[in-house]
C-alpha cells in the first residue's frame, strides 16, 4: 500500500472500526430485545439503543473525521483507479452516510423521532377502530417531515424519492425503479390471465403437514443446517415475526416461526432467513471494521431471502429432496414431492402482501409504490391515500380491501416513517431470479445437486459473486457483474413462466409448447 | 430544587445517564457473550466491548465533565447539607470513578490489560503441568503493575491495597479490613476446634436428591419466584459458573446450574444468584440514570446474596417450607426437613474455596487477603507464594495441598490482575449475618413467615434498608444504618454458633446450655 494512503488508512480504521462495532452492540441489544428481554426491561433498553445512537452519530459527525476521509481521498487520488478496492469502498459509504447525517438537521431527525413514535400509536389505534381517518393527522406529519428530509439531501434535479430508497438503496433511481416497475406489472398481466382463466389451480388449501413443534423445529434446524447456515457462527431462535440480526459475520441470529397445524408455513420462514443469514455470514472477515463489511443494500439482501425461499426453495429438485429430509426424520408424515411443488407455489391475487404469493406479491409492491412517489410528488394526498389504495388494489390485483385493517392500514411501514423501503422487496424477488439464471447458465449440474440436497456449489457461487462483495459496490453493481448485465425483470417473468408452466400446464404466449 | 443545583444537574444528568446507559449495554454483551453467543462471534463481541469501553472511558475523561461537576459542587456547597441526597451521591461517585480514571495514565491501563491476557494464559498453562512456577513470571508482572496503579492513586499515608479495595468497595481501609478478618479467625477457632472434636459431625455426603434437570429447573425457578424475583424485570437462565446480571431494574438475568444427582448444589446456587438478583431488582427506578443508581459495593452484594443463601436459605424454617414445597411438586422425592437442614449446614475445612462452608469460606479469605497485602507491601514476593499459600492453609484449616491447582493455582482473580476482591467476599458474609440479626429484632415473626414461605416482610425489610439505598451512600455506611452500628463480626460469630449449636448440639463456651 502507498505510504500516504496507509497513513491515512490506519486513522480512519480506528473509526470505521468503532463505527462498526457500534452498530454490533446495536444490533445485539435489538436481537435481544425482540427474544429475550423481559417485559420491564423496555425502558432501560430504550435508553440504552439511544445511548449507542447518539454515540454513533457524534462519532460520524466529528470535524475530525472529514479530514481523515478528505487526506485518504487526496492520497488515492494518486493512485490507480484498480488499487485499494477496499478503501475506496470505505471512503465512499463513510462520506455518504456522514453527508446524509450532517446534512440533516439535529431538530428535523428528533422531530421525526417523535412522530414515528406518535405515528405507531395513531397506527395502532386507528387499526383498532378500523378507521383509516384516525391515522390521517400522523401520517400527514411523517409524510410532511419525509418532505423536509428529502428536501434538505436530494440533488439538483433529483427526485425527492431518490434520497428516501437511498437509505435502504444506495445509489437508487425513482425514474429507473418506476420503469422497472412498471414493465414488470405488465409482464405479469398474461400469466395473471392465463392463471385467472385456469380458475386459480391448486389454490385451494393443498397439502398441510401436521407436525408437533418440536419436530418441526428440529426438522427445519436441520435443513438450515443443510443448506450451509453455521451454527458456531449464529443461532436458530423463534419469533413472532421472523428475522435475522448479523452483528458480525461470526455471530447471525435467525430467527422463524412455526403452525403446528402447517409445516410448510414454517419452511418458508424458515428458508427466508437462512437466505438474509447465509448473506451476512459471508462476508469475508478480512473486511470486519473495514466500513467495507456491512451489507447495504436492502434489494440485494432481500435477494438472498427470495433466492433460498423461492428459487431453490420451491423447486421441484427442492422439494424432491425435502420430502425425502421429512421422510427421514418422520417418516409417518411422508409428503409427495409433486404434491410439495404445487403447494409451494399456489397463486391467488389477495388483500394482504405478507400473505402473497411469489408472483402476486410484486403486485402490492407496484400499488404501494406508486402511492409513495404521489405522496411525494403532491399528486397524492394523505387523506386521500386510502381512496388511491383501494383503485390500486382493483387495477392491479382485481381485488377491493373490504376494510383499511386489510387494505391501507395492513402494513407499519408508513407509520414507522419508512417511505422508499417497499420497492426493494420487489427488486429482491427480480434480482433472485436473475442471480438464478446466471447461475443455471455456470452450474448446469445445479439442480441435480440441490435434488441431492448438496447446496454447496449454489451457496459458493452466491459467497463469491454476491456474499464476498459486501459493500465493496453498490447493490446494482453487484448484480450486473454477477450476471452479465441480464435483464432482472425479463429474469423474473422467464423464471415464473417456466414454474408455472411445470405446475400448472401453461403455455406461455408466442412461445412453442 | 434551588435554580443552580437544578440548572448544573440538569447538564450533569445527560452524561450520567450516557455512562449508566453504556454500562448496561454492556452488561447485556457480557451476559450475552456467557449465556448466548456463538463460538465465532468471540472476535466481533471483542470489538464491541472494546469500543464500548472506549466511550465510556472518553466520556469520563473529558474536561467537560470536570467543569459541570465542580458547577454543581458549587451549587451544592450553598445548600443544607440534607437536602438534595441524590446529587450529592451522584457526584461524589461519579468524581471518585473519574478521579481513577484520569490518575491512571492510558500506558499503564493498557498495560495491566495486555498482562492480564498473559497472566489468563500463563494460569491456564501452569494448572495444566500443575506447576505455579509457570506462572510466576506473569504473576510478578501483574503483581508489580498493581503496584504502580497502586501508587498513583493512593492518598498520602494511605496503603497501596487501599485503592485496590476501593475498586470494589468503595471507602475499604486495609487496617479496618485487617482487624475485622484477624478477630474474625480469632472468633471462628474455638468453633471449628468444637467441632474437630466432634469428628466433624454430618460431614460425610449426606442426603443428595437425585432428580431430573427439567423437574430441577421447574422447582427452583418457582422457588425464585416464591422467594421475590420478578421474571417479568429478569430472566432465569442456566450456566457453567452461575452470575448474575443486571443492566436496569427492569431487566435483572440470574443464571444457576444443576447436577442430575444433588439438588441442593443447584438450590444452593440458585438461592445465592437469587439474592444477587433481589438487590439488582430493588434499586428504585427513580434513580435510574442519576449515578446513584448502580451498586458499587462488592460485600454489599454479596450480604444479599449470602442471606438468601445461607441465613435465609439454610435455616431450619427455611428447609421446613422448602420440603414441603418439593413434596408438592415431586411427592416420590419427599425429604425431611431435619436431614435437609443438616445436608444444608455441614462443616469441614477443605482445600477449595469455592467448595467450603459457610464457615470455613472466610479462612480462605483470610489466607488470600494476608497474601495480598503481603504482596503489596513486599513482604511476599510472587516466588515464594506458593509456599506462604500452604503454610497459611496448614495453620487457618489444618490442611495441606497436595498440588497447586488444589492450593494457590485455584483461583482465577489474581491471574486476571483483580487483587482486593478476595476480602469482599467474607465482608458479604459478615454484612448478612448483621442484617439478619437487626431483621430478626425488628420482624419477630419472621421465621415463622420463612417457615411458612411467605418472604414478603424479610424481602419488604431488605428493600428499604439495602436496595433503595443503592449508592446513595457507601456500603459500609448502608450497612451501618440497617444494622445500627451493631458489630458484624459478632453478629456472624453468633449466627454460626446458634446454627451449629442447633445442629450439632455443640456447646458456646461461656454459655450457659
Amino acid at each position: 500500500m502507498q505510504a500516504a494512503v496507509a497513513h491515512a488508512w490506519q486513522d480512519l480504521s480506528a473509526v470505521l472500526g468503532r463505527l462498526d462495532a457500534l452498530v454490533g452492540a446495536r444490533s445485539l441489544l435489538e436481537w435481544d430485545q425482540l427474544c429475550m428481554m423481559p417485559a420491564k426491561g423496555a425502558e432501560g433498553r430504550g435508553d440504552q439503543l439511544a445511548a449507542l445512537s447518539a454515540v454513533y452519530h457524534e462519532t460520524l459527525r466529528a470535524p475530525s473525521l472529514l479530514r481523515v476521509l478528505d487526506r485518504l481521498d487526496e492520497a488515492l487520488e494518486s493512485t490507480d483507479a484498480a488499487e485499494h478496492p477496499i478503501q475506496r469502498a470505505a471512503v465512499r459509504n463513510l462520506r455518504r452516510e456522514r453527508d446524509r447525517a450532517v446534512r440533516l438537521p439535529v431538530n428535523l431527525v428528533e422531530a421525526m423521532e417523535r412522530a414515528r413514535t406518535r405515528g405507531h400509536q395513531a397506527w395502532l389505534a386507528a387499526r383498532r377502530v378500523d378507521d383509516f381517518t384516525v391515522f390521517v393527522p400522523a401520517l400527514t406529519e411523517l409524510v410532511g417531515l419525509a418532505g423536509e428530509m428529502a428536501a434538505c439531501l436530494v440533488e439538483p434535479g433529483g427526485h425527492p424519492y431518490d434520497v428516501l430508497m437511498d437509505a435502504f438503496e444506495p445509489g437508487a433511481q425513482t425514474s429507473d425503479v418506476a420503469a422497472l416497475l412498471e414493465r414488470l406489472a405488465s409482464e405479469l398481466a398474461p400469466l395473471l390471465d392465463q392463471l385467472r382463466g385456469a380458475g386459480w389451480p391448486d389454490c385451494a388449501p393443498g397439502v398441510q403437514v401436521v407436525m408437533p413443534l418440536d419436530r418441526q423445529r428440529q426438522l427445519l434446524r436441520r435443513t438450515a443446517i443443510a443448506l450451509g447456515f453455521d451454527l458456531e457462527a449464529g443461532r436458530f431462535d423463534t419469533a413472532v415475526h421472523p428475522f435475522t440480526c448479523g452483528m458480525d459475520p461470526g455471530d447471525v441470529r435467525i430467527t422463524t416461526r412455526y403452525n403446528q397445524d402447517d409445516l410448510l408455513k414454517g419452511l418458508g420462514a424458515t428458508l427466508h432467513e437462512v437466505g438474509h443469514g447465509l448473506y451476512e455470514q459471508g462476508v469475508p472477515r478480512a473486511l470486519r471494521g473495514s466500513g467495507a463489511g456491512r451489507i447495504l443494500s436492502t434489494g440485494l439482501h432481500e435477494s438472498q431471502s427470495r433466492f433460498w425461499e423461492n428459487v431453490i426453495g420451491a423447486s421441484l429438485p427442492f422439494c424432491r429432496w425435502f420430502a425425502g429430509h421429512l421422510a427421514q426424520q418422520d417418516p409417518g408424515l411422508a409428503v409427495g414431492a409433486d404434491e410439495l411443488f404445487r403447494a409451494r407455489n399456489r397463486v391467488q391475487p389477495g388483500l394482504i402482501r405478507v400473505d402473497a404469493d411469489e408472483l402476486t406479491y410484486n403486485l402490492h409492491i407496484v400499488v404501494r409504490f406508486r402511492l409513495e412517489v404521489g405522496l411525494m410528488e403532491g399528486a397524492v394526498s394523505p387523506a386521500d391515500l386510502e381512496e388511491a389504495w383501494n383503485a390500486g388494489y382493483q387495477e392491479l390485483l382485481g381485488v377491493s380491501p373490504p376494510s383499511a385493517k386489510q387494505g391501507v392500514l395492513q402494513d407499519v411501514h408508513w407509520a414507522e416513517g419508512l417511505f422508499g423501503y417497499f420497492p426493494t422487496y420487489t427488486l429482491g424477488s427480480l434480482y433472485a431470479a436473475s442471480l438464478g439464471r446466471a447461475m443455471e447458465a455456470e452450474l448446469p449440474a445445479m439442480w441435480e445437486q440441490v435434488a441431492a440436497g448438496d447446496f454447496a456449489a449454489v451457496l459458493g457461487w452466491l459467497r463469491s459473486r454476491v456474499h464476498a462483495r459486501a459493500s465493496l459496490a453498490d447493490g446494482g453493481s453487484v448484480l450486473r457483474e454477477a450476471t452479465r448485465g441480464h435483464d432482472p425483470v425479463a429474469d423474473f417473468s422467464d423464471h415464473l413462466w417456466r414454474r408455472h408452466s411445470a405446475v400448472h400446464q401453461l403455455q406461455r404466449p408466442g412461445q412453442a409448447s
